[in-house]
Parts: structure tokens; C-alpha cells; sequence
């Protein structure tokens, strides 16, 4: 996923956003009635990222028979893409969908709560969200931005996007104009990537021209909507930049305490189904998608392993100077390290072991 | 897991359960107020399984303010371990929490359901029931039996069990007493061990006497409970028969159709968030017990490629001999084994790539 593809065409909704509600409370005979607004940062064209934000406004509308309601809204219809986080946080909605990363400039343990170059898989995502602590450890990073955020979505895996020509060394690397956001593009940069932003619509054109030599943007499902295939034959793996990014129901945090019990043990429990809902819902459609790009001439590749031990090496010095430059961080990275130390080896054992011997047994028949 | 273990202790109780009771709705005013009754198959002292049993009952609660209480029962307090689904289905009690594949005699699609020999993961397993359609496949084998399942925990990657001897090739494992439970022993069964089912608490003296060569149970944090590793040396992985056994809430089919719409909806999300709630618990204190049973001296062994390739084809072979003697598993079994085929394959490019590379990395810090 990417910012800039978020920001265009929603400043003009900001100004008509309303002022927080007060929760309409019914009283104690029946459930107290409440309307929320959740402004979203993904696109309605993605039934993916977009469609988890409906299942989980339309879910708790039924946990509640319709005394709880969500109303969403795409980026840019009350909130613009990228400012949901400060929109929850002021007060200006109730509640929003969105990603912390996107506000790593505020804060860059934001980014570590959605997730880091060569991170956690989304099962371990999940046991790090949940009984690894991370959501106690990670409710300070938030409060300072007046949120409470429950882990919400996760796309799964994403790719390593879409090339012009194939990257064979450390040395391709060198100059190479690559749509990228985020973290991973500050670790690509120490390979001498020049990185650029550039917003989803946008990106086929710079890459058909030339602008760019490059591009990533989430899996085959999402990309096959934008037509990179017809332009960059190389698809390559795997997207160590987002190995399990992370959504979250960002909620103000005064509205999250005048919350009633019930509705905060709701939240909780319709959170997590939709967290995921959204990554069986990517693991089903991918693989289809995958096979029809392949079929219209994809050519799949794996980057080069001394291309991914020196992305492995760049990140780590990039941790190191984030750690530096604040101690937050450094903290949290340091426990975010450990977990996915102990993540690595135990899955090792049980959980690859088999899947790699399935992966060859399963092609031979 | 395996049954017999659960077997024991438990006829007594069977003939205290009382008839299920009517529902009890308050009126439209409030919050309809339920008691239901829900056994268990799963040790209480198995802070895991039984843990979510009490996390799902705990959770349900809280979000209908304690209108919808359901009480929880170790196994043969109320009801057998291994006839909890029959209690469910005959009306003895509303609910209960238990595994499908322990009454794989009634119908082997139930085997199914649980978990196959080399099948999914846990990932693909949430795919699989979501997104790939597999509760709906699987309503008509449950509704034969009175219940409507509803997913609620997973055990994730369980190990292969404990050895006195290496395992070194298929020839070892001719004679080889085993103790296992289930179609893996079926599959083990083509290639010459002798498998044996007992109980959880006499497989430390069967081991110690030698009445049995090895056993499995589930994973490190669990097996360390019962202490084969002061007996058994080698523990061995991948547990291809339990790759991510699914645990379902079972709950009786009118009791699931007399319940408010809400109520329904909250089930789903209860059990969705405890189905994950559980893999998580799992996944954080598995390693820390894995490392425990290695400082103690268990030595770690892969099963042979040659063993678990020889595994995989009599898998094959049973559910070939499954499939023609119950035309439903052929239908049921031919949906798995498609979409297992396409997330391995997935799987394979954007998430084990990574994995692979990540194990390699992590270590050689």
C-alpha cells in the first residue's frame, strides 16, 4: 500500500466534517444507541482494504441490532486519505480505518505498530497484537495522537512489484527509479534506490514513460486493477517491506471511554474477525489473480538472495538510526525484535518445515 | 490431541446433564437473557484449549453485558469427552467445545473439518473456512448430526512426537509402536508401525516400559506437561498430521435457530476472535518452551524427506480409499484438496520465500 495513492481528492471533505457527536444513550432497558462516523484511507475500488471496513461497520450493526451503527466513508468524502488519524484523534469523527504507518512522520513507532521491513507473517502479527503484548506496549504510541486503535486488517503478504527489466544483482539496484513508500524505501535507499511517491492512478503512466523503472503496490489482486503487467514483465518476491501490514479501527479516545462495556468487548471481538477477514479474504483472490497474470505473460522471479541480505543489512541500520534518534522506538523495536526472533525459529520447526515439503510435493503430483 | 485421553473420568457425568433448557428472552425491551450449558473435550489443565473455552464464554458475556451466559464444563463433569458432539446434537446441551475429528467413525468429512494429514496451515485453514467456502460445504455433514459448528480455536503447527530411537529412513518405522490418533495413524499404518491409541496420562509409563517406541501429543508447550522428554530423546517435526486442527463451538441446531439475529452475529465474532486467540497463545508460549526442553536435553529431528514422502503418498492413498467408500468425502475432499493446491502454491511465492529467508537471516546474527 502506499500514501500518496490516498491523498488525492479529499481535502475538499475535511471542511465538512461535523464535530464529535455525543453518544446517544438510549438508556438502561434497552441498548444504548450510538452513531458513529469512520472515515476510511482505502479507495472504494478496493473491495479488499475498503470491503473489510463495510464488514466490520455491517458486523457490529448486527451484534447490536442496529444500536451500534458505523457509517463509513471512503477517503476523501469527510476526511481526507491521510489525515484519518488526526481527524479521530481531534475529534473531528468518532472513529476511522486507517493504517499507522501513514503517520510514521509524527512518530516512527507508528510504522512499527503496522509493520517493518522484514517483519512478522500475519500469524505472527497476530500472536504479537494479542498475547505477545504489543497492544499494551503500543497504546501509549497511540495515545500521544488521542486514539485508541484495534487491530482491524491485514492484507497478508504483499509482493515485491513490478520491474522493466530484471534485477540480478546489488548492483541493479544502483540508480534504479522505484515507486516505493514508507520504510522500505529509506532502506533501499542506502542501496542507491532513488525512491519516488507517486500516487495509484499515477503510476502506470510514469512507468509506461519511463519516469520510473519500477513500481510496488500490494499483491496480484490489487495490482492486476492497474494494469502494471502491461508494461513491467518482471514481477518479483517477496515484498520484504510489508510482509503483514496492519489496519487499525482508530477510535478517539474520549469516545472510547464513554463507551459501555458491551460495546467495547463488541469492538474487540469484531476487530479481530475483520483483521482476519481481510487476509482470507487476500489469500483467496490472490492466487487466481496470480494465475491470470501469469497466463497474459507475467514473468514471476525471486529477488537475488545477496539482494535480500543486503535489504536485510540496510533495514537493520535503519532500525539502528530510527533507535537513535529516539528512544521510543528503540524500546519498542528491541521487544519487537525479541518476539520475532523466537517467531522465526519456532516457526522454523513446526510451520515451514512442512510447508516447504508441501510445496514440492504438492507441484511433483 | 488424540481421544482417548479424554475418554476417561467422563461416563459418569453423562447422566447428570439435564434436558436442554428453552430459551429464556427477557422481552424486546432488554437484552434476551440465555443460559446455555457448554462441555468440553479439553483438559482443564490444558491452560490452551480449555483456556479458550473459558476466553470464549468470558468474551460472550461481556458483550451482552452478561444477558447471554454460557458455563463451561472440563470434560465429564456434565458430559463425556468425546461424546460432547452427541450431547450438542441430541439436545442434552445447547453447546459444546470440541474437535470434529473425534467422531470421524460417524462420518470422515468430520475428519475433514478438524484436519487432514499434509494439510493446511493455519492461515490458509481461516482462508479455507471464510473466504473458501468451507462452512458452507461443511453444514450439511454437521446438520446430519444436530449441530451447527461454528470455528473457535486452532492449535497451530503441532510437533511429530517423541522418539527413543532416530528416525532414519522408512524401514525404521517398520514394527515401530506409535502411539497416535486418527487418519495420520491410518497413513503410518500402510507404512508398517503399529499405532496405538492411549490415553494422555498413561503414555509416560507405556514410553518408560517400552510398551510403545513413541507418541506425539500436540506441541512443546503442552507436551512438556506430560514429560516425555526425560524418556525420549529425539522430538521430532514436522507433525504433518496436525498441521492446524480446528476446534469448533458446537451448538445444538434449534437451540442456533430459536437465538436472536444478534446473538447469532456475536457467536461469529466471539468464535472467530477465539479461533485466533488460540493459534496466538500457542505460537507466544511454545518457543520459550521449546528452548526449556532443548536446554534440558531433547534433541530436535526432521523427519526424513524419504519419511515424509512415503507419509504423503499413503495419505494420498487413504483418501483415495476414503473417497470411495463415502462419495461426500470424494466431493468434500476433491473442494480441500483444490484449494489447498492453490495456497500452496500462493503461499510458496509471497509468504514462505520470505519465511525461508528470514530463518536463514534471524540465525546467522
Amino acid at each position: 500500500m502506499e500514501r500518496r495513492r490516498f491523498i488525492a481528492r479529499g481535502t475538499a471533505g475535511a471542511t465538512a466534517a461535523a464535530a464529535l457527536a455525543a453518544p446517544n444513550i438510549a438508556g438502561a432497558q434497552g441498548a444504548p444507541r450510538i452513531r458513529w462516523r469512520c472515515p476510511g484511507s482505502f479507495p472504494k475500488s478496493l473491495d479488499t482494504l475498503y470491503g473489510t471496513q463495510e464488514h466490520l461497520a455491517k458486523r457490529i450493526g448486527e451484534m447490536t441490532d442496529g444500536a451500534f451503527q458505523i457509517q463509513v466513508f471512503g477517503p476523501g468524502e469527510i476526511v481526507p486519505a491521510l489525515q484519518v488519524m488526526d481527524a479521530v484523534g481531534g475529534g473531528t469523527v468518532e472513529c476511522g480505518f486507517t493504517s499507522a504507518y501513514y503517520y510514521l512522520g509524527k512518530d516512527p513507532s507508528l510504522a512499527m505498530a503496522t509493520c517493518l521491513p522484514f517483519g512478522l507473517s500475519t500469524k505472527q502479527h497476530w500472536a504479537w497484537l494479542t498475547h505477545g503484548g504489543a497492544r499494551q506496549l503500543y497504546a501509549e504510541v497511540y495515545r500521544d495522537q488521542g486514539v485508541v486503535a484495534i487491530p482491524a486488517g491485514n492484507t497478508g503478504s504483499q509482493m515485491g512489484g513490478w520491474f522493466r527489466k530484471e534485477i540480478r544483482s546489488v548492483e541493479d539496484l544502483k540508480g534504479l527509479k522505484f515507486r516505493i513508500a514508507g520504510y522500505g524505501g529509506n532502506a533501499l535507499q542506502k542501496l542507491g534506490v532513488v525512491t519516488q511517491q507517486i500516487g495509484g492512478p499515477d503510476i502506470y503512466p510514469a512507468l509506461e514513460r519511463g519516469v520510473i523503472d519500477g513500481a510496488e503496490w500490494v499483491g496480484p489482486y490489487d495490482d492486476e486493477k492497474l494494469g502494471f503487467n502491461r508494461i513491467a514483465p518482471f514481477y518479483y518476491y517477496p515484498g520484504w517491506w510489508e510482509y503483514s501490514p496492519s489496519v487499525d479501527l482508530m477510535v478517539n479516545a474520549r469516545a472510547y471511554e464513554q463507551l459501555p462495556a458491551a460495546y467495547k468487548a463488541i469492538l474487540e471481538a469484531a476487530c479481530a474477525e475483520s483483521w482476519h477477514w481481510m487476509s482470507a479474504r487476500y489469500d483467496v483472490l490472490n492466487p487466481t489473480a496470480m494465475r491470470r497474470l501469469i497466463a497474459a505473460g507475467t514473468q514471476l522471479r525471486s529477488f537475488p538472495r545477496e539482494v535480500l541480505q543486503a535489504s536485510y543489512r540496510a533495514s537493520q541500520e535503519l532500525f539502528a538510526e530510527l533507535g537513535e534518534q529516539n528512544p521510543r522506538f528503540k524500546r519498542l523495536h528491541e521487544q519487537w525484535d525479541r518476539f520475532r526472533t523466537d517467531q522465526v525459529q519456532w516457526a522454523r520447526v513446526a510451520e515451514d518445515s512442512l510447508a516447504n515439503f508441501l510445496a514440492v510435493a504438492t507441484a511433483q503430483r
